[in-house]
Parts: structure tokens; C-alpha cells; sequence
């Protein structure tokens, strides 16, 4: 009745849900020295909270931080859904063939030493090993997953060194582990929550496609992040961009774009970066969100909580001229509209701004703006139709600004009505003020640039992609348009 | 003998002396009220420990935080060098009359409501006190001055939310105050020293190319920064550009460069921002650094903390395959050349290095690669003839790296034989990381791309600029290759 191929396929999808969703987690690899990562997993999963049962598995031992150690998978009596492996290479695909037999349905491979350094047969052996038993593996050659829900964290690095996001609305499929374990370290350092992490690894058997496909229909993701170096199958990667991207946003970063950093990728995770041209072609055609760099990722991510734009016109307001005018600059570069206020606006501005402020798009405050004058010119932005999305600048160092201002921004944002984005560049006192706001899905940029290009993407998306009944936010309420 | 225009010339330079290391100081505006901006000031001048005299001025007052407050600066019987201006617009004529009558040579006029609003007038008349009584004036409309060799501080925001920066190599020229601010803010929080920070605002007297001229024979400025909307005397600028840039490496960030920027800059400070390719031919002939957003002001500045390169070959190194593919990706762009190994080197590096890691620039160590293979591995690629500069990429998050790998890379910045850039990414541990190596003088970067645009930019000035006996640094020790 069906083929096989689709067969494997829809087994990879369907038992996702034992790798993110486990009951039970057997750690083959478990140790009790300190500095090994079977230990560092293992206090993670323990002290992380994992919601369901542990089972370390290591022949050496009998116990390990005083839980019970097994020799094998095999002598484990209950259930076990999900399997983590940090074990030599070698032995790996003994320890997987005994998963099969135990029914074990998902499987995390963290090991390295596969098709990245030259070991394929090995590799193709792990692949024909799961695809017997129906096994989702995600790996080898990976961190694995880290979903804060259910606080299942494979990511083998301590948590004083990688703080964990809370639970929120972004997952982020990654085929390198140090990219995506580096965003989700500014995440969890900006407050932006997460909802599921994948670091993939060679893809031996379940690749981006698949993980794009599951988190299609996953309810607690909203916005998606992708970090890609080869791809095995592009065709399929394609259609299952531009199904997925009109539903919730793709953000997508491919690296090894040139012919050096190509074969850099090559080493890195065993996979043919192949030629960016064929993938920039198809990011134009499934009208992904492209970004050039890590920090873009997490710029862009951000924006993509907020309420998408009706058009291109963007008002800008600072308490900073210079800086004001750096973002116009901006506005100029990427070909977006500077309109002029309506003429109501700039009545109602004249009427409490002092004589000395200049009444125009970008609206300069003034150094001594409290955060009642940034209060009444928000609201007068966000209810002028000349004004599609607002870029609010604030120098938190002014004396004249105080807590009451963070306030005002969460409500512009949370009121929905247009996409704001803050800039706010400082050290520590700025940046616990931006962290405040972010933790409140309010974005915030450490220039006019990343703030300016971030709203450029949100207005493309709104433009240009799959999702057109968002563009009118009064007749369908967009899936991503809510971040909680 | 001489003509007018030259002689206002000489005294300007030579008395901004007295605006930057002046032995008394006269706040004309003083306050005791807690928010005003006087109040700000006093209390950065005294708690900063101004290591001169302050005198409070206000008629108001008689005594204002235990000090003698004075109605003007000719009731002060002691000589005062400099005096700084925060009164309303309208009473500045009288005290910068006052002051000239008094022989202060110095003053920094805060106070905005001059031609940036309109009014002309009144800032031709502030000129004309000036000149008439040699003042070397900085403003209207402007955050003054930072020194912090002299902790002359006329920055009217407070230091809870503004940091100050330690004593440093680099001086920062800025028409916008907020601007400014923010960059100073963010040079103290990653622990990068400064020399002088100059907001001139409307420049009415003192301009920036009278700044530039004077930080060229300032021995504690080894690099300058320089954000600038409008310019009067495009000329001037051009000649003392290219002149200072041959000695001190200038980077540069105009704002203002569109029709709709062009127009918010005239708002803001009262000059014409101009035509962008009349500045962009100035700066490609003066051969100075562009910057293009003001996080590149920081970003670049810190490069030049460094040692010259000898050529454009990169050597990369990571802990994270991924990191290491975006940073090649961010060399073929910029049309650096990733270089392989010397024979030597490799041969060396397989005696230590895994067998599963890949010999080959990039360099990857692998995330359980410990600070002692980093040493290692530097050592050879400090030596190799193939490699001019080296990009340094640290996940800190990894378990196996700890402190030990700060002094290894310290050390790798102090010997000079190669600039380095180290890049990390990530949330509070990180960060931690970072701020000790900046500290330090090794330069770190948010993302291989920030880190190879940077590098990139010390890659063409020594190349291209001025200071060419620079670029074999065995002939003669640039000067701004020291950065204490």
C-alpha cells in the first residue's frame, strides 16, 4: 500500500514526539566523573528538572548520583521513550541495535566520529539500525535537544556556563551545536523564551526537513530558526520551506557559502554545503526570512514576536538626535518610507512638546523627554494611519527617564496594534533595561541598524510570504501573532 | 604679519588646553536640585574627584553641597581656566561675556536653543565673544567633555546609568552627544580605556577638524574616533584628515548621508549634512577608517589596539565547527585569504591534536579541546609565515576550557608579533569572559563577522594609509601600537 520511503518518513515524524516529549530518558554513557559529558548531562537532566524518569546506563558503574546504573538498555524493566548516547563511535551502533530491541522509539546520538571524519560505513550502519526498529535518531555528531517544556536537556554544556531560556515560542533546528547552543545562551540571557532546541548534527536519519515538518504542527512553536551548512536533499528541504514558512516564519542562516568555508562545513558535519546560489535561489522561492549572520538570527527572531505591519511607512522617536538621524540613514538603506506625521499628530505633538523640539518624522524629544512625553507621542504614532511600525529609540542614561518608561513600551507592544522595536545602546544600566523588555516580548537592538533591518524583514514577511491573511490583522489573528 | 583667520586658529588649538586639562573649573548654572542638569555635573565633578578647583555659579544660591556658590565668574578671586555653561540660551551671551572679561580661555557651552532651532543669532553672537576674548569654545548644544586623566566630567548624565571608561589610548570626536555617550558607555563596560571624549555639538568656534589637530599632538591618544552629521569647511576636514590619519589611525561614522537623514541632522545640531559622496571621496583620499553604524565605531577601535599586520592571510582556530564555517564565510566576503598551514605547522599539530580533528585552517580543536591545546596551536600559528592575523573563536560555554585560556590569550595580544580578534558568543558567562579580555587590550567580537570586518579594516590601513613604515612593525614602533 504505501512505499517504503514514505514509510520511513512518516515513523521519523510520528515518533518525534518520544524525543521531545519522553516519559522516560535512558543515558547510555552515564558517568560519574566530573568533568565528562555523561555527567554533566546527567546532572543536567537531575537538577534541570526533567519531568519524567532517568536511567543512566553504564556497565562500569551500579550507581551514579545515588540513582541505579544499568549495564544495558536491556535490563531496564519499564518503558523507556527516548534514549541519549555519549559513547565512543565504535560502540554505538551495539547500543543502538539493543534500543531497537528494548522498543526504544527516539534516540539522541551526541557521539561524534562518523561521516564528519571520514567514518561513513559507520554512519550508514547507525541510519539502517534505526530505520529496522522505526527509531526517530536525531545526531550523530550533535548537543540533541533541549526543550524547556518539559525540561528534557541534552546540551552537554553546565549551566553556569550556558544558561537555559525559559519556556516560550521559538525553536531553532541547528546543524551545528556551537552555533545554536551560542543563541541560545543570548536568549536565555535576554529572557526570550524557547520552545523546542534541535542540534542535528550529520542527519544520518532524521534531517531539517523533518524536524521543520514536525514543529509545523507543533503548537507551542510560533517562529522557527534554521541553521544549515549541506543538505542531503534540497528539493525536499524546499517544498517543506515554503509549506511551513506560510504558516509560522522560517529564519533561515546557511554557512559555507564560499568554495573555503564550503569545504570547512564539509569537516565539520560531513555534509556537501554545495552551492549558495541553488540555496539562495530557493530561499527566494519559499519566501524564508534570510539572515547573514549568528546575531541576525537572534535580531530577527525577535521581531517576528511582534504584530505584523500593515505596510512600509515607519515613524521613528528619540531622545537622541544623533542617533535619530543614524537611524533614518538606515530607513534610506533599506528602501522603507519616512512619512510625515498626519497633520492631527503633529498638532497634538506641538501641544505638549516644548517650543525647542522640532515636530517631524523622526520625532526628537529632546535629552530632557520624560516618559510621559515618549507615553502621549507613542500613542499619537500607533493611532496615525501615516505610520506602519514605530522604532523607539531611548538613551536610557538621560537623568530624566525612570522604570515608568518600561512600562509604556510593554503596553505599545502588547496593545498590538504595530510592531515596535526599541534601540537602546549602553552598558550594564542599558542593558538591564533592554533585558527587562525582551523578557517581555518587547525587541530591543543594540543600534539602528540591527533594529531598522530586523523591521525590514517583518514587512518582507508580511509583503511577500504565504501568510497574506496576516497582512490584515483584524481578519484572522496570524498563529505567530501571539507569543505567550 | 599674520592674518586673522590664522591666528584665531593658533589660539583655539592652544587654548583648548585649558578646556581639557584645566587646574579650575567654573559651573555656570550650578544647582542643588536633584534632577537638574547642574545638579548632575557638580556631583560628577566632585565624585568623580576633579583633581582641580570647582566653583559653583548661580545668583541664586550662596552655598550649594557644602561649596561657596558664586553669582558670576568675575566674584571668583582665583584664576579659572575653564568654565562650563548651563543656563538657558538666551543668558549665555552675558556670562561667556563675563568669562572673557574674567580671562577664562576654556568653556564648554551645554545648553541647546541655538542654531539647531533656529537661532541663528544668538550662536553668531556666542562666536563673536568667543573670538574677540581668544576663547577656545566647545558647543553650544553638546555633553562637553570626558577626560579621565584629569576627571574633568561634563557629562550631565549620571554615572549609575553612563559608566565613565578607565584611563586609555583612544579619544573619541562626536557632533552628537547621545551618540557619544553610548559608545563611551560601552567602552566602560567592556573595561576598553579612553583618552579624551569631546561632544562639540553645534561647533560655533571649535571645530572637529581643530579637535583632530589637537588630539594629533595629544601623546596620550594613540587612536580617534570621529562621528560627524555636518561639516562647515569640508576643505579643512579633508587636509587635517589625511594628515592626522597618517599618524593616528581615525575612524570615521557620518550620519546624515540621505535626503530625509540630511534634513533630521540639520534639526539636530544646525548644519548641513551635505552631499554623502562628497564625504565618502574625502574619506576613500584621506585614507581614513569608515565605519558604517556606530557599533563599528566600538567594534573598529578596538582592532586598533593591536599590532599591525604584515598582510591580509587569516588563520582561524575554534573550539565550535560551525563558528569557525560563518568565520570563513565573513573571509571570502571581505576577499581575505584563509591560507593553508605551513608544512611545519601541520606536522605539529597532528603530534597533539585528536586524530579525529581535521589539520587545516580553519583550525578546529573540537568542543573538548582544553586551554593548553589552545597555547599550543596558537603558538605554531603566531610563528607561521603563511598566517598575518589570527581570528580566535572561544564557546567559553564548553566544560573542558576554564580561566587558564584568558592568560593564554592575553599573552597572544601582548608579544605583538600578530593582531588577534577573539570571538564569543553567548549570555553572562561569556560576556564575563569577554569584558576581561577587552580589559586587557585583545580586542573580542560578538559574531565572526563583527571580528573579520574589523580585522579587515587594520588589514587596510596598514596596507593602504599613511603610516606605512608601520606595516613592518621590526623598523619603528608605531605609535599607536602601544596601548598604554
Amino acid at each position: 500500500m504505501f512505499d517504503s520511503k514514505s514509510d520511513i518518513m512518516s515513523y521519523k515524524i510520528k515518533n518525534l514526539k518520544f524525543v521531545f516529549e519522553p516519559k522516560s530518558v535512558a543515558l547510555i554513557g552515564a558517568s560519574s566523573t566530573h568533568s565528562k559529558l555523561g555527567n554533566v548531562i546527567l546532572k543536567n537532566l537531575v537538577e534541570g528538572g526533567f519531568e519524567g524518569k532517568i536511567y543512566p546506563v553504564n556497565p562500569k558503574y551500579t550507581s551514579i548520583m545515588n540513582m541505579r546504573c544499568y549495564s544495558s538498555v536491556l535490563d531496564i524493566k519499564d518503558k523507556v521513550d527516548c534514549a541519549i548516547i555519549s559513547i565512543p563511535a565504535i560502540a554505538v551502533p551495539k547500543s543502538l541495535e539493543e534500543c531497537g530491541k528494548k522498543g526504544v522509539k527516539g534516540v539522541i546520538v551526541l557521539s561524534g566520529g562518523f561521516g564528519e571524519s571520514g567514518n561513513k560505513i559507520l554512519e550508514e550502519e547507525v541510519k539502517n539500525i534505526a530505520n529496522k526498529y522505526s527509531i526517530a535518531l536525531i545526531g550523530p555528531n550533535c548537543l540533541g535537544v533541549f526543550n524547556p517544556y518539559k525540561k528534557l536537556d541534552s546540551i552537554f554544556f553546565p549551566v553556569y556556563k550556558l544558561e537555559r531560556p525559559k519556556q516560550g515560542s521559538f525553536s531553532f533546528i541547528t546543524q551545528s551545536g556551537g552555533v545554536g547552543s551560542c543563541v541560545i545562551d543570548l536568549a536565555a540571557h535576554f529572557g526570550v523564551g524557547l520552545s523546542k532546541f534541535i542540534s542535528y548534527g550529520n542527519a544520518a536519519v532524521v534531517d531539517e526537513s523533518d524536524l521543520l515538518e514536525f514543529l509545523e504542527s507543533d503548537k507551542k512553536t510560533k517562529q522557527i530558526l534554521l541553521y544549515i551548512e549541506g543538505v542531503k536533499d534540497g528539493k525536499k528541504l524546499l517544498s517543506t520551506l515554503t509549506r511551513v514558512n506560510r504558516k509560522k516564519p522560517v529564519i533561515v542562516l546557511k554557512a559555507g557559502k564560499g568554495q573555503k568555508a564550503s569545504k570547512a562545513a564539509f569537516s565539520h558535519t560531513g555534509n556537501i554545503a554545495g552551492n549558495y546560489l541553488a540555496y539562495d535561489g530557493a530561499f527566494k522561492q519559499s519566501k524564508v526570512v534570510v539572515a547573514d549572520s549568528l546575531e541576525e538570527l537572534f535580531d530577527f527572531v525577535k521581531i517576528f514576536h511582534q504584530t505584523l505591519p500593515k505596510g512600509d511607512k515607519i515613524g521613528v522617536i528619540t531622545n537622541g538626535g544623533g542617533i535619530g538621524v543614524l537611524a533614518v540613514d538606515e530607513i534610506e538603506k533599506e528602501k522603507l518610507i519616512l512619512s510625515d506625521f498626519s497633520e492631527e499628530t503633529s498638532k497634538k505633538l506641538r501641544e505638549f512638546l516644548p517650543s525647542y523640539a522640532t515636530v517631524s518624522n523622526p520625532l526628537d524629544i529632546i535629552a530632557d523627554a520624560n516618559p510621559s512625553i515618549y507615553e502621549k507621542s507613542l500613542e499619537l504614532m500607533l493611532s496615525d494611519k501615516n505610520i506602519d511600525c514605530i522604532i523607539i529609540i531611548v538613551l536610557f542614561q538621560a537623568p530624566s527617564l525612570d522604570d515608568r518608561l518600561l512600562n509604556i513600551l510593554i503596553k505599545a507592544s502588547d496593545d498590538r496594534r504595530k510592531p515596535i522595536a526599541v534601540v537602546a545602546v549602553g552598558g550594564d544600566y542599558t542593558i538591564m533595561q533592554r533585558k527587562t523588555l525582551d523578557s517581555y516580548g518587547v525587541p530591543t537592538y543594540r543600534s539602528p541598524s540591527d533594529a531598522v533591518k530586523a523591521m525590514k524583514k517583518l514587512i518582507d514577511y508580511a509583503k511577500y510570504s504565504g501568510c497574506r491573511e496576516c497582512i490584515n490583522p483584524k481578519k484572522i489573528k496570524p498563529e505567530f501573532k501571539l507569543t505567550e
